[in-house]
Formats: C-alpha cells, sequence, structure tokens
C-alpha cells in the first residue's frame, strides 16, 4: 500500500481507503463490515471514512462495532465523521454548522463508534447561515477537546476554506487542514482547478469520494440501467437526473483502455483519481469482498497511467465532460 | 412556527419564547410547568428563559425537573440563565458581574437545572464595578468550559456591549453575541436607535423582555387597576409609578386596531414586536394554557402589520410615547 | 464593615481582613481557629490570609478544618495562598517560582485546604531565577483550571509587576491584580512612591501585611522588650535585628495620639493603613477573641484621622521613619 | 551536587544525571533500577532521562516500577520522555512527529511510567514530514493539559529549534526549553557553535547525552575491541562505523592527562562535558553502582580542569577530532 501526507500535515493516510457511504447500516451487517475492515486493514488500507448522516447513525454504530470486534490497534489506523445533515428535524439539528449542533455532534458520534476520539472531523458542507468564525471556533475546540484530531471541510468553496483558514491562522485557532470533494473523471473542476493555490498556501489535503461518479465510470450503466442496479432503484431520481443519457453510453469508451492495461474501467477511474499527487486518498465503497480487492488492485494500475494513457481518456471523455460541465 | 438566526450566530431561536419570570417558582408548580412547556414546544417554541434570580432559583428548579419530566431531546430546545442579581446578600454576591460571583453563578444554575450545559448565558445586568476585561473573561470560560454555548447581555448600552465586543476581538476570546433587552409599543428607543450599528457591525441578537410592558398593553388598566391584578399588588408599587395613568388610559385606543384585524391588543403588542426584524425572539410570559395559546396566534398577526396598520399604532399611541419618553 | 474592590478587580474585601501568619497550627488548634474565623466572619470579615509556609503548611489545614466545620457558604468568603518559600528543600522545591513548583504547589494547598479553589494566589516573592514568562504562565494556568480566582504578588518591584502584566497583557493571559506588601507607619515608600503608577495604569489592588510592624507599632517595646513578647523569643533575633532600639522607644509617641481619639496606638496604626484609599484590605493577625474585637474597632477610627491627626503622627515617627529608611 | 537551570527555565537539574538508554529493560531487572536511581537519588541527582523507544517501552515501565518501590517525593524528582522513534511499524506509528503519533505516545508513556505528568518531554528527533506549527500545537498541548512541564527536542538543528520557538512565540503557544544532544570530547560542534546564539536569545538549556561517546572515551578501545565490550556485539555495527580506529587508539591520549589529575579517562571526559556552562546537566549510564560513583565522582574532577588541562585534552585529541569532522 502507498502511503501518502494529509496534505502538509504529518499524519498519513493509505492511497486507496474505505468508506461506509450507503453501506453500513443498511446492506451489510457487523460481522460482514468486519470482515470488510479487516481485509482492507490486512491489504494496508489505514482509513475509514464515515459521517454522522450515513444510514442515520447506524452507519458509526457498526464500524465501532465492527473495530472492537477485530481489536485493531487504535494508532494503527484512522477513522472520520462528519457532520452537517444532521439526524433530527430542528430547526437547529439539521443542514447546519451551529455551534450547538456541533458540540453535541461529536458527543453522539464518539458514542455511536465507542471511540476516545476520531482521527479526522469534516464539516459535511459548508453553511451559509452560521458565521465562519463560529465554525472555526467549534472545530477548534473539537481538536483543543481531544475529541478529533484534525478538522477539515467537504465539499466547500476554495474561498470559504480559505477563510476558515485565514480566521484561524489570525486566532491562533486550530486550521482545517483537509477538504473531501468530490473528484473522479467527470467532475474534475473543483480540485485540478478551482483548489489549485490552496495546495500550496495552506497545505490542504484530500480525501476525495465517488471516484467511479456513482459507479457509472464502471460502465454498467454505458447500455442502459439495469434493473436492481442504484440508478433503478426508487429513491435515487436525483442520481439519475445527474447523469444524462450520453454520459451514460459514453463511458462504455473507457473499457477498451482498461482493457488494453489489463484492467477493469472502474479500476482505471479509481486510478486515475490516484495519480493526482494532491489527492492524499481516494475513498472507495465496497459491498463485496472482491470488489474491495478489485479497488484495491487499481494501486498496480498507476503506474501504467503514461501520458498517452491520460491522453487517451481525456478524449473518449471529452465529450462526456463537457455535457457534465454545462449539467447542473 | 417561524425560527430567526439569533443575530449573526448560527443558532436559531422560535420567533416567540417562553420565559419564567414571575412563574415558575411562586405561581405554578413542576406539573404545570411541564404542561406549559410541552404545550408550548409543540408548538414550536425552541427556547425556554430564564434566570438564577427568578423567584429565586425556584425557576431553574422547576424548570429543569418540568424538562426532566418531559424527556425532552436536549439538541431540539434552548435554555437560558443569568447572573447578575446574585441569590445571596454577600458583597461579592449580589448586583455583580465579578468572576468569583460568575464561576460559582453558572455551576450553581446548572445543579438547579440539573442539565450539562445552558444555551445561552446572559450578564443580567451592566456592572460599573467589575471591569469590562474581567466579565469577558469570566464569560468566555463559561463557553470554553462548555457549560454555557452563547453568551450576551442583558440591558447593557450600545457602548458597553461595543466595549465587551472589542475586548473579546482583541483577545481571541469568545464574543458576546446577544442582548435581551425591553421592547414593547412604549420602549422602542434602545432597540431601534440605540442599538442600531451594532446588528450589522457585531451581528446582535436580541431575546427581547416584556412585550406586553408588564401587562400594561394588553388594555386591563386602561380603565383603572382592577383588583388582584398585578399593578395592585402590594410589591409592584415600583411597577405602576413606572406608568403614569395617561398612558395606562392611552392603550385603550389599540383595541380598536386589534380588534379590525381579529385580534386582541396583547397580540398586537406581541405582533408589533415580532415584526422587528432585529429580534431573534419575543419571550412572552404566561401563566395559564389559554393566555399561551392567545400569545402564540400573535404570529399569525404579523404578516398583517401592514405599514397604514402600523402608522395607526404610532398616532395612538404617540402621547403615550412623548409622556414615557420623559418619565424615569 | 467596609468593603473595598480588589483594586480595580470587581470583587470586594473587607477593609480588614484575618492573616494567619505565625497563627495556626502553632499557636491554635482547629477549634480556636473555628472560633476566631467565625467572630471575623459574623463582624463582616470576608478575607482569610493564608500561605503554603505558614506553620509548614498546617496553617492551611487548620484554616480548612476550621472552615468545613463552620458550614460557611463557599461565595461569601474568600481564602489566599502563596507559593514561592516551599515545604521541601529540594533545589526544586523552595525559594523559586519555577512551573513544576508552582503546579504541585496549587495541587498540595487545595487538598490541604480540602477546597476546591482558593480565591486569591500570590507569588510570595519574586524570583530572579524563573524568566517571568515561566511564572505568568504557570499563574494563569492556575486561574484558567479553576483552581484559583485571582493571581497576584507579594513583596513584588514595581517593575517586577508592570513586567508580569506587560507580558500577560501582551500574550492574552490572566493578569497580576494584587500585590501583598508591608504596608504600616513605618514602611511606606513602597506603598505610596513606588507603586504609585501602578494604581492607575494596571488597577492594582493591596492587601496589606504587618500593619502593626510586627507589634512594634503597639507600643508593648517602647520601654523595653518585655519577657515572652515576639521579640524576646529565639528565632526572632532577625526581627528584632530590623528595630533600633531609637524606632522602638519613638514608637511611644504615637500612644497620647490615639488616647486622644479613644483609641489604643495599635487602632491608630491599624486605622492609619485603612485610611489609604489604594489599600483594599489590611491584613490583621489575632490570637486571642479580644485581641481580634480591638483590631475591628479600628474600622471606627479612620473617620477621626483628619489632617492635622495624620500630621502629628507624622510628626511623631519623622525620627523613627528617618533610621528605618536608612536601616537595611 | 551542583544543581543548574534548564537553560532560562527555573526548574534546576542535577549537573550529572542518569539515562536508561541500553539499560533499563534489557539488562537489569526493577529491583537494580530502583537499587541505581536510590544511589543516585541519595547522592543528590534529581533528573531521570528515558524516552519511548528505549528497550521498547520496557524502560518507562521498570523506571515507573522503580520509582514507585522508592516512594520518592514526586516533586524532588525529574522524569523524562521522548518521541519519535515510536513502538509499532504502522505508517503514523514511528519516525514522526505527527499529532496522532504524539497524542497518543504521551497517554502511553505516562501509563507505562504510572506517572501523573513526566516533567520534560522531548521530540526525539526532527521530523522534516511534519510541519513544524503541528508538532509545536502538539506539543504545547502536552504541557497546556499538564501531561508534561516543559517540551524540548533532542538532535534537531539550530534552525529547526529557532523554527519551532519562533511559531510558539508568535502563536502565544509553549515555547521549547530544552535539546537533548550528543556532546562530548569527540562531538562538539553541535554544542560550541550550532547553539551558540539560541542560549541568549532564547534561553535554551542542554541535557546532553553520550559523553563517553558510546564508551569509546574511556580508553576501552584504545588497543583493539575486547570480547564482550558493546562494539563487539552483533547489532552495534553501526556504532562500530562511527569511530575509524585511529579515533580509538588516539583515545589512549587521555589516560595520562586524567592519571595526572587522579582521575580516570571516562571522569575526564564526563568532567570536560560538565565544564561547558551552556550544558545544564549532563546524562551518564550506569550498569553497576560502582560505575555510577565513578561517574558522579567526576564532578570533583571540574575544578581541576585549568585552561592548561583543556589545552593539553585539545591536543591529545587534535587529529581524533579533525577524523570525526570529515567522517560521516
Amino acid at each position: 500500500m502507498e502511503y501518502r501526507r494529509l496534505g502538509s500535515a504529518g499524519v498519513k493516510v493509505s492511497a486507496l481507503s474505505l468508506g461506509s457511504w450507503v453501506t453500513y447500516g443498511s446492506q451489510v451487517d457487523i460481522d460482514a463490515a468486519a470482515a470488510m475492515l479487516k481485509a482492507a486493514y490486512d491489504q494496508g488500507v489505514n482509513f475509514f471514512d464515515n459521517a454522522e448522516s450515513y444510514a442515520g447513525g447506524k452507519s458509526e454504530e457498526i464500524m465501532g462495532a465492527a473495530l472492537k470486534k477485530l481489536g485493531l490497534r487504535r494508532s494503527s489506523y484512522l477513522v472520520s465523521t462528519k457532520f452537517y445533515w444532521g439526524l433530527h428535524e430542528g430547526p437547529n439539528e439539521k443542514n447546519t454548522l451551529n455551534r450547538k449542533y456541533l458540540m453535541q455532534a461529536i458527543d453522539g458520534s464518539l458514542k455511536r463508534f465507542g471511540l476516545e476520539y476520531v482521527d479526522l472531523v469534516f464539516c459535511h458542507r459548508p453553511d451559509p447561515n452560521t458565521p465562519m468564525e463560529e465554525v472555526v471556533w467549534a472545530m477548534n475546540d473539537m481538536v483543543a477537546s481531544g475529541k478529533a484530531l484534525y478538522w477539515g471541510t467537504s465539499e466547500w468553496s476554495a474561498e470559504e476554506i480559505r477563510q476558515a483558514w485565514e480566521i484561524a491562522d489570525r486566532r491562533n485557532l486550530r486550521k482545517p487542514q483537509m477538504e473531501q470533494p468530490q473528484y473522479n473523471l467527470l467532475f474534475r473542476d473543483r480540485v485540478e482547478k478551482e483548489y489549485q493555490r490552496l495546495y500550496g498556501d495552506i497545505g490542504l489535503g484530500l480525501t476525495t469520494w465517488s471516484p467511479l461518479a456513482s459507479g457509472i465510470l464502471s460502465g454498467k450503466y454505458a447500455k442502459g440501467i439495469p434493473a436492481g442496479s442504484r440508478l433503478s432503484l426508487p429513491g435515487y431520481e436525483w442520481l439519475k437526473d445527474r447523469f444524462p443519457q450520453d454520459v451514460l453510453t459514453s463511458t462504455a469508451a473507457l473499457d477498451p483502455i482498461a482493457r488494453d492495461l489489463g484492467a477493469t474501467a472502474s479500476q482505471l477511474a479509481i486510478a486515475w483519481c490516484v495519480k493526482n499527487p494532491h489527492v492524499s486518498t481516494v475513498i472507495t465503497g465496497a459491498s463485496r469482498l472482491e470488489q474491495l480487492d478489485e479497488n484495491l488492485k487499481a494501486l498496480d494500475l498507476v503506474p501504467k497511467l503514461t501520458q498517452p494513457v491520460l491522453d487517451a481518456i481525456d478524449q473518449a471523455l471529452a465529450p462526456a465532460l463537457a455535457i457534465m460541465r454545462n449539467h447542473v
């Protein structure tokens, strides 16, 4: 496994890590989660991503129970959580980063995990209705109290990250260290353009999500939406709406490129994310052990992503990228 | 229920909230308090105002017992307390904001409430005999220790609030976020004039008290002081002295305006406070459930307060306002 | 009882307070200490001065046990301690203000007292061998942790106090608030001249000790050293050396002035200290209840200290003062 | 015993102190460690040096058990630990000063020691892969939480120490106070040249290690490497490689100088380190009580190190020093 610093931070994360979104609490139980964590851990994965809102808190409970069952050395792995969406409907309990919400959120999360601290804590989204200074103080207080080791953001604009960092710097508070953006072959601009100055200026680390663009890049939707697949499920209409049919179709072009390199389209898509040196870790999901193994093998593909290969990928996806950039 | 940010803070309070002044500990017991809290909560009220000095500490005890009985989710409501008047006669225990008093006061308050923290803590009055820096440090320490989430002031001058904020800003301490002023149709100048710059400059929120001017604005004293009413009680002479008879009489003019809108004078007076966008929440008192319901219905009246209605109110109360401004 | 602010601080101390130097742990036991504390408290004394080094720690133990026995309301009185001399002989345990010493000292003191916090904590002497920044950090940490409410100094030079204050101010740490100097008719210059700028600039409060100059000003040594008196005791040679015989003799001149005012020389000496508005409290010692009562009656004398009386005192002591100023 | 301030700090360390490197956990057991500590303590040694990595954590366990057995007054001695090398192989657990590692390291160390705090905590080496600000925050947090009293560095460059100090100074964090460098007759340049400005500018204290250059300066390798000596052991090839044979041979020249002063070459080498006023304490190792006694007697030699003696030493070792300076 390759390990990378979390931006400029001294802590290192495995280039591929394991997320629990749409996984724990809904599809798999504790034993299965433990088996998955163990398999990933044994192959060198040291970061397990989570969030308060995943499966309404159950994802944290199951990961915590699985970690306890495995008895892994606490200093050998990192666990994250994220706050913003909330677990309740109250005016101060959802879609917010106000101090009241955040202070009870970290306590609730640690209780569900059964941990004394999380390694990484993220503001899951920006909150335009809470002053940045209030957010920075609350996140600083989580680190100062030892409940978290590093704090960061997820899906924040460069300006928002910059503002939070500057407030922390000016007031001698703990600074945000990492951002968790969506990043894949079809969503590149934020990571590659918008954040460009932040890597050098503030040492921003990235823990990217959705390397397969919700599975699109595996190519399984290239010829239509198979029954039982995620895009066919009720409740996922929003996901389907994000990808016009032409985009789905165009993903078929990745297949021959991947096959030439002895890999699958999914592995190619994951490896392409890892190739970016500004990415600290690519968070992948897996509901089956075979899927995990396939994902992790993407690391072997990274050195094969030569300039000609990258050019071929860009050419194949150019129309889809153009569509996505014009698509809300 | 409408929810409003507490000034610039990310936390939101219901536009109408429930105070316990002269209520808990003296007139109603725990069951009645619980019934009132429940009824308010069920209608969306999320802020319950209190203070150390209300009923000599009993108001906090009864509210705490009622909250415990109801078993409401702690993250779904806000509780406040306020310190200044003190519970004892000693030279450091009353009419002060010295560090010794404040540090023991918050511990005593949390113990009476049976809570781990209060959401809002107020300096109940300014203390010219304690340096502002000592006050700001003590209030900051309450927030830093997790015993309170936000701190503010009550009945402070704009200059005093500004000074506290500036000290906190310069020293990287937690800043005051809200002020609890008297505000009603007869006392307008502080909220509407004196604090004007603070709303934009420091994001001051307001939790206003006395929307009915101690009941005057209900009109019940317009034709004299009824036996058994608050102004007739021994111990309330000071209150009676504050309202010259001409003022009491003039409140009768509100009645026809309210009736035209299908409301009572009390509802009109409350709605008028809510109409001010700088007001985060209007704290109302109620000793009976019917009174609570009547108060909360004032919210429906707010959209009906058009400019002509507001002008009619101002015209009706102009003489009374002039008297009040010249009256100590 | 008159109460005065501790310099600019919001906390108030009785103009006369009770010290335990050479008293507790050596001459009186817990019951007697409790009786004395109770008598003083009942007459309005709210500050009980102590130090780690008094009677090798026993003075704190006895005062703590007496306070516990009396069951006084914690918020109604102030207790102090002081650190520098230490209880042990080690190179880091005596005559020092290093962080290691101070951090264990406060814990040891609180344990002996049986208190959760002391109100005032003093650096008992300056320590030229510890950097001022190390001292300020340690004292700040005592306040930040809640183990003490205010910190100050004892027998520091104006420059040293100023330096400590400036470091705290620049680094946003808790500032020193009070100084405990010797102050009496024979030792005036530090309080009246050296500290002059500090009263206004930093709001320095004074808790003065030795109002009777080790008993000299009572006049009991004016005609020689009585057997059994402090100056006659072995181990007090240093004290005797501080007062040349001419000084002892000159104290007889206070007696007629005091008698004219219906008071004793001791009361005159104490009242003279209280007269100084920069003095927050005059710490007096008493081993018998009658002595306590006599001391406290000195307060009645203060208004009688008119300018002619003060001039008469100065004239009577002028030769003694000149001797003391030239005497090491 | 002579005691010296730890640089500008107020805390004092014995000029000679006792280290546990290669000693505890491997060669001696708890009883022997206790006997050694007691003998050193009885002769005035007040600083016992340790590190997380010594004997894989066992050195801390044995020292803690020995201290507990002896029941020494906690305020009378200082214990240190150091973090960098780590106890486990993970990417965040060795050769690092990242926050995650450091925060669990101090907790682990205190648990092994059975102590509430260590007096001195060192960054055992610089970590170019963790930003200095992250290191300074973590070390500051150890002091702020009371888990350590002073923090410093070991084998850092002057620039690195300066950078850490400046960050702490600018951000009002606790500053590094001491460095633990190798220092002996054969390794002088860092202490005597590189750090020169730091002594005055930031008050850097030194706790030097290896006064005998891994035993070389005792002269026991002057005529070859005896069987059973450290340089003959498997696993110490790296040590042997550091000292060319000509250097080993040249150490014989110290013997006559030492003998003239009635001392051994080892005592001469130790005394020479103590002679440097910038050295706060010279850490010596001892596996036998006789060796400890011999080392401590080196203190008597210090006054005899006149300029002619120092010149003679320099002349005798000049060739060896030249070799060492050119030797990696």
